[in-house]
């Protein structure tokens, strides 16, 4: 299967890296952005061809792992995958 | 409007934070983990009301600042805002 994880900073956190994108934007003449976040994207190949289990498993992965779930916030979307 | 773009690195171009990603799960038990690949998930909120409009001009932001064309690939998406 192959999962696509989209992790992004809780609303209310501040995100430095997406201020920092919309300066860039700005100075370069976009000066019709109002404001950027920055997440991340993250795109799995796991063995396996049950979609619960899988969306259980990355989820866990998320907890443990890819995630800090104090500050971010986590969406999983499990597809079949190039060798589902 | 709201822009949300994803960027990826091209096929055939060596991921190391995905390698890294997967060495880890692989450590914390997740062996049935193939392959991972990391990328860039970014929101941008814009002022403006035609959506082709601000197709283009997030593309051109791409193109300019937001990924590296040679060794990466982006994927642009245009939403009605939260004040569209």
């Amino acid at each position: 299967m192959r999962a696509r994880v989209h992790i992004t900073l809780r609303s209310g956190v501040l995100d430095p890296q997406g201020q920092a994108i919309r300066n860039a934007l700005h100075s370069l003449g976009f000066g019709d952005v109002r404001d950027v976040r920055q997440g991340k994207y993250i795109e799995l190949d796991i063995d396996g061809t049950d979609p619960d289990a899988t969306d259980a498993e990355v989820r866990r992965m998320c907890e443990t792992l890819l995630a800090n779930p104090v500050i971010e916030t986590y969406r999983v979307e499990v597809v079949p995958g190039p060798e589902a």
